[in-house]
Formats: structure tokens, sequence, C-alpha cells
């Protein structure tokens, strides 16, 4: 196999990953909030998942905050926070050209992959996401396969490295939102790892199941039911697996499953005046159904002028609001580049979201009681592996984005 | 009825409560998380609940931190605080007798309760609880019908103001461990609204389901269908019906379901010194198979020798503490009567709980992975009305000690 071609570990980001005599699978399970998986477990649907805390290592980490999937993503293929690879959200707001950019361009990822770092050694690497909006910068300058389940049907080997996938899968191609959009990313997986043998594979699934669905509840038990399935067979064919999530999942309302919603530019107009401030949302992205581009974490563009410390203050304020950070404290305390966050950031509590203004959000699509993620609230998530590993140091704070280092150096 | 021949409005610590023309119910549902009653409605089985959406009033309310049965039970019958009414939680360490004291016994009560307040004044009072050991602090001083489901069977006309309940109710004597104990509740209720009329029912429920069973799965959807249907029945009988519930609940596990508690007593006694430092978990009570002992919330009694800021800084540091605070920070922030807390006060975040020496928590008795209570991330809880309530004050910040005031007062 080719990946045992590679002598001694490769250093990627400042750290170093060991090649491996077995296949590894790095699995992010979106919106993967712990929960989801014990209730799965008591609910009798997961038996691969349970086996795991007997015949692996079942532990739980830190996300990156903003709790969001293309921070997380790209923390989990790099290895590294936000500060070194530079997608801190899908969007920021450019100071140069005073426009809202969209991060999804593999132009601004700051650092390389560990994907691509071990594919140029010479290793198989497969990366199948389950949007396609994660394919670029996660397959940025890697050679292998990479395609997302939502463009299968559009998959060639010049572009992706394979071809022919609907039928390679025998699954049709899915809606993007679905839970079959995820299924596909595991079903893909398997026979890839059946039929190619990667050395190394990265699964990265949608969290439109956990955007809808309460942990333990059948439409989430059905989810986690069809991935213990697709892992036990990962598992069946010798790979060793590490399984993470991009970020948790909470509810966002009220008893009745109305949403609190903070709507800061709102707020901010009011306060500060129209046009004194700018409220951007960086879980903004073209697929606004999960969730109205509401989530618990803000960012906060200020003129020149403004009083930062005194709106930081009246924002805290707000009912709801659990932490207003200025940028070189956030860019402290979560790891983030702050040259692509606002002057001030901000967290909302477990049960609230923000909103820009209200007139700027659709909730009309939201069918069912708002579930979502961004703050604090949802930065704890499972980090499991089917092995046991070596010890780790007590001290060392776990992050989601030691999955591919802990399977590496301390899987055994 | 007699309510009525009560003129004005009675003055109970402060705050003024008129007699109503219609039957108050004031329910507390213990451990009610909000999203309890969000999945139930989800699910179908509470459309009693979901109708108060559209005829009633939803709002969410602060609990009282410790998020405990007692001190949130008796905040909501006084109307005020802890630090008016003395009872903030079940155990504290008494510095002139060096004993740990339970403050079940009504003498550590220090506010008059609503409920006693309307009696004295000629209204029909009733009170059922679940569990026997809010009886005597709910019922103190207060003449008229005062009974727990746990000793139904022993209840006199002389001791509970009414006898016979077994027949009266038609259910046998329910387990103290059941969630049977709390359909008691509501059956009698409904009971005792039918044939004795009173002008205030105080029904208190316990938390055995909650916590056992996650918002939305089998066993916490077949409670809430019971609730709602014997909420249907008082409806019916034209009771103006306040909902709220002590505290919330979590799940305090990793994603296989083992509890992340911080021995805190071990914690100390190995960085402070063993017996220099004395931890005590408020939410310890007679009845432990719920959770062994194990809550977000702890106090902390040191020497008058000890560097409090100094132990409070290494306490701020172990994973998983998301507060500590000096007593007189505490009784500011959570308004707590200062002489029954410690030097120091630790909440511990949402996913973690504190215990005291490993060797003192039995969990074998915990057969499902822990939810339990008492921290910050517990104190949102539903505050609802089957009536539309007049306009509250915007900055006024809602508690579920307002559920009779805002009844009395605001329910049209």
């Amino acid at each position: 196999m080719s990946n045992t071609k590679i002598t001694g570990a490769l250093n990627v980001n400042g750290r170093s990953y060991p090649a491996m005599q077995q296949p590894l699978v790095v699995v992010c399970v979106d919106g993967c909030e712990q929960e989801y998986i014990n209730q799965a477990i008591q609910a009798g649907v997961a038996p691969f998942l349970k086996k795991m805390v007997e015949h692996g290592t079942v532990l739980s980490a830190d996300c990156v905050v903003p709790s969001f999937t293309n921070p997380n993503n790209l923390s989990i293929v790099t290895g590294v926070p936000p500060a070194v690879h530079g997608i801190c959200g899908n969007y920021f707001y450019d100071l140069e050209t005073k426009q809202e950019v969209m991060m999804n361009d593999a132009k601004y990822l700051r650092a390389a992959t560990i994907l691509a770092t071990f594919a140029d050694a010479g290793a198989k690497v497969a990366v199948i996401t389950a949007k396609d909006k994660l394919r670029g910068l996660l397959g940025h300058k890697m050679r292998g396969i990479c395609f997302s389940a939502e463009k299968a049907d559009q998959a060639t080997t010049e572009q992706n490295g394979i071809d022919n996938l609907l039928e390679r899968v025998g699954m049709p191609l899915p809606s993007v939102y679905s839970a079959e959009l995820s299924e596909f990313v595991f079903a893909a997986g398997v026979k890839l790892l059946a039929s190619e043998r990667p050395d190394i594979m990265y699964l990265s699934t949608t969290d439109y199941i956990q955007h809808k669905y309460a942990p333990g509840t059948p439409g989430a038990n059905a989810f986690y039911a069809m991935m213990d399935h697709y892992l036990t067979q990962l598992d069946t064919l010798g790979a060793v697996i590490g399984l993470t999530a991009d970020h948790g999942m909470n509810a966002k309302t009220d008893s009745a499953g109305k949403p609190n919603v903070i709507y800061l530019q709102d707020v901010l107009d009011a306060k500060v005046g129209v046009e004194k401030s700018r409220v951007i949302l960086p879980i903004t992205d073209p697929y606004v159904v999960h969730h109205g581009a509401l989530g618990s974490y803000a960012t906060v563009y200020l003129g020149t002028t403004a009083n930062a410390a005194e709106i930081a203050d009246q924002i805290r304020a707000i009912p709801g609001i659990e932490l207003v950070l200025t940028r070189e404290q956030a860019a402290q305390r979560f790891e983030l580049p702050p040259d692509r966050i606002g002057d001030l950031v901000v967290v909302s509590e477990r049960l609230t979201v923000i909103g820009t203004a209200a007139s700027r959000h659709d909730l009309s699509e939201l069918k069912l009681p708002l579930r979502s993620h961004g703050g604090i609230s949802e930065q704890r998530v499972p980090l499991m592996f089917n092995r046991k590993l070596s010890a780790i140091p007590a001290d060392h704070r776990l992050r989601n984005f030691d999955v591919f280092y802990l399977a590496m150096n301390n899987a055994q």
C-alpha cells in the first residue's frame, strides 16, 4: 500500500504526522452534538458506536469558535486553528474593497492540508464531502479523489479523480437537503475503501438532520443508525476510524418552538445610528433553509470614529448575549485571523441566535423549531476512535482538529 | 367562592397579589427544560400545550441559581429570591455548630408564602407535591389542603386537610421513583378542583422522568402527554393555569454516556490540604437515585486562614468550571442568603457536574446516562399561561417566581 512508501513522519503546519500501516478514515459528522450519539446508543440503534467505548476510545474535544462548518473542517484537515489557516467563517467584510466576501474560495486558505501533504508524498488520498461548498477548500492542491455527494453525478476523473459515481455507489443523486446527502458520503466511502483502498480518507457530512431533529428523536436516531451501519463496514474493512464533529447543535427556541433572535443590526441602528455599523453573520451561506442564516455568533464592523468599548457594553447588556470581545481579544481567545473578523465579536447564549435586521431573515422556510450553532455552547464535540489510544498528556486541551494527529500518533 | 371574599390585594413579601374571580392553578414542572415541551408539541402528543401559544401566553423565565428544586419551589410560592426566603439548597454548613444541616425543615424559611397569606385571608388553598420533602416547606403555616403523592395513603383531615386520597384519586400509591408520582399530583389536582374548587392550588411534580429521559424521547413524551391530558381537564374546569419549572435539565455526559464529574473535594484536598476545605453539594437529598447527588453547583467552606482568592483561581482553572464567585459576589448575583452559602460558590458548565470525593458518590444506581441540573445552564425555564397576559414592562427580567404575580395581575 502506498502510504507505507512514506518513510518517517510528515510535518504539516508544525505538527508531525507519521504514515500508518492501515488505512485511516477520518469522519467529520456535521453538527454532531455528543448527545446524538449518546441517545442513539441508548435507543439501541448504534451498536458500533456503543462498542467504541469498550474496544476503542471515546473522548470529548473543543471545536473552533465560531462553531461553524468551514472553520472547523479546515482546522481538522490542517491540524491548526483559523489563526493559521485563515478560514474563520463563510463570510468576512473586506475593509479594502468594502465588500462582504465569501470565503469558500481556496485562495483564502493560508495553510497546507494534511491531505495534500500526504498525497504529495505519495499516499493515496480521498475526500468526500456532502455539500459542494467544502470540496474546493478541502481538496485544495490535493492530488487524489475529491468530490461532493451534491455533485456526484458531475464527477470526472480529470476533475475529481474518479467518475461514474452514482453507479459505483449504487445510489441516486441525493437532494442537497436530505439525510441521503450524508448517506451518500458514507456509502461512497465504504465503496472506495473496498475498491481503491486509499491510505487516508476524509468524510464530511451535512447537518441537515441535526438542524431539524433533536437527539434521541426518530429522525435523529435513523441518521445515526445509518451512520453506525457504514462505520461497521469501514471497521470491518480494516480502517482506523477517527470520528469527530465540526460543531455541536442546540435548540434556539422557547418551549413552543419560537426562535429567540437578537436582530443585532436593528439594535445597533437604533443605538448607534443607521449605517454606522455592519453586522456580519459568518454562518450565512447559499444553503439557508437549515437555519435561516441564524447562529450564535456575529462579528461587527464599526467606523473608525465609533466608540467600540461603549458599543460593546451596549451589546453586552442585551439579554441572551453571552460574550462580546474586541477583535484582539477574540483573535487571541478563539485563535482567529484578526484581519478577517470585525471590530467586535459577539456570541449569544445557548438558546439564542443573532440576526442582522429582522427584514433580512426569511424564516418561512423553517418548518421545524430552529436548531443551530455558532457559539461557545456548541463547542464540545465527540472525538472517538475505533482503537485504543496511547496516553495523551493530561494538560493537553483536546481539540477536534487533533483527530488526524491522534489517529496517526496514538492509535494502537 | 371564598376567594372573592378577599377585597383588594394582599401584600406578600412586598409584592401585591389581587384575588381572582376564577380558580388559579400554578404548576411547577420539576426539571422542565423548555425543550421537553417543544419536542412533545413536535411529536403531536401535547395538543393543549400547543394551544397555549395561540390562546394563552408562552414566555421564558430565569429560575433561581442554584437551579435546584427547593430554592425554586420556595421562590415560586413566596414570589421572592432565596436572599429573602432563606432556602438556597437542601443542605448548608452551619458554621456555629460545625455541622451539615438539612434545610427541609420549615424553621429555615424566612418569608411568608402567598399560599398561607391567601389562606389566612379566607381563600381556599390546596398544595400537592410529588415528594414529601417539599410538603412541610410549601405548606408552612398554611391552613387548607396540603399533601404529597409520596405519602398520600397517610393523609388525614387533621394533618393534611383531606383524607381517603387513594380512593378519591382512584390511583394506587405510586412509587417515589416513578412517573406515576407526578401523575398522582395532576390526577389529585383535577379531582380536587372539581370537588373542592380551591381558589388557589399549587401542584409540584418530581423530575424522575427528566433525570432519565431526554426531550423528545419516548419516556419524556409519554410524561408530557400525561401532563397535557390533565392540564386540559384543569382548563375545562375553568382554572387559570400558570405553568413554570423549578429548573431545566441537561445531559452531563460525553457521547458514550459517561458522566463528566469534577470531584472538587478531591481536587481541593490535593491542592490545599486534607480537611482544609469542605465542599457542600446542596443538591444532596435522601433521594439520590436520580442523580447520584451530582449537580452543576457547589459551595465551598474554607478555614479562616485560607487564601480564598488563590483557591478560587485554582478552581477556575479546572476544565468544565464555568464560574467561581466569593460569598458576597454569589449572594449579590444570585440573590442568595450569605449566611447559608460557603466562602466560594462554584458553578460548572452545561455538560459537567461537581462531586465531593469520588469515594463518596455511588453511581451504581445510575442506570441511564446522567442528566442533572444546578447550574446557570439550567436557568432558563418555561413560563406559560392559558390566558393572554396584559403587557409586562419590557425591562422586567422574567423569573419563574413571577408566576403567581403575573397570573393574578396580568391574566385577562
